[in-house]
């Protein structure tokens, strides 16, 4: 069946959540948002481009920072309203130059940073 | 710092994404949404609990289905509105019986199912 990204279930402001996991490590690297244009462009071209919320703009990830996200398989979820995005990412994809976004852990009730920004 | 869930940034409705990893394989198996009552009794009971939009109550994982998700490790991301839960799952996380949610691939503009439900 040809997949059309309209056929996603986008919430009320017609996003929809999308989890970058490295495709190589399986380490889950962030989680942001598309709208349908940016699944399309996403498939498209190649390069994972999310909808960013805070500048109300198509974000091609690493298009100013260079820490790009290639697209190397692109899936959806039982309920058609999640993406999971694996990829081939290019230095950080944490804005704080660290690999992952997840980089605080709860353990035994205190907050621990777990990983350190890239060199 | 002591972790406190309300410090969290929840959407409007309250709520906040939460990723299930697989522990020992990386897979991701689902997603689904906590509130801040949610996020604290996961992490009391060691039982992941999510909030369920469609049936507005709390839902622990497997309390029914027996395909329980026990706490490994929670994480928070860097603008602290998005958790990883790395778990022990038991069985399928998907209500399909299959292992992941993520069981339908987008290749070259086709949608494939490529994971079967679980024997």
């Amino acid at each position: 069946m040809a997949f059309d990204p309209s056929s996603l279930k986008y919430d009320a402001a017609g996003l929809i959540p999308c989890i970058a996991q490295d495709h190589a490590t399986g380490e889950v690297l962030m989680l942001a948002w598309m709208n349908a244009d940016a699944v399309a462009r996403t498939l498209e071209t190649g390069r994972v481009t999310y909808w960013s919320r805070s500048r109300a703009a198509f974000w091609v990830k690493g298009e100013t920072s260079g820490h790009v996200q290639r697209l190397v398989e692109l899936r959806l979820d039982c309920d058609r309203d999640c993406l999971l995005a694996l990829v081939n990412q290019t230095g950080p994809a944490c804005h704080t130059n660290r690999r992952s976004c997840f980089y605080t852990a709860v353990r035994e009730g205190d907050e621990m940073v777990i990983s350190q920004p890239m060199g």
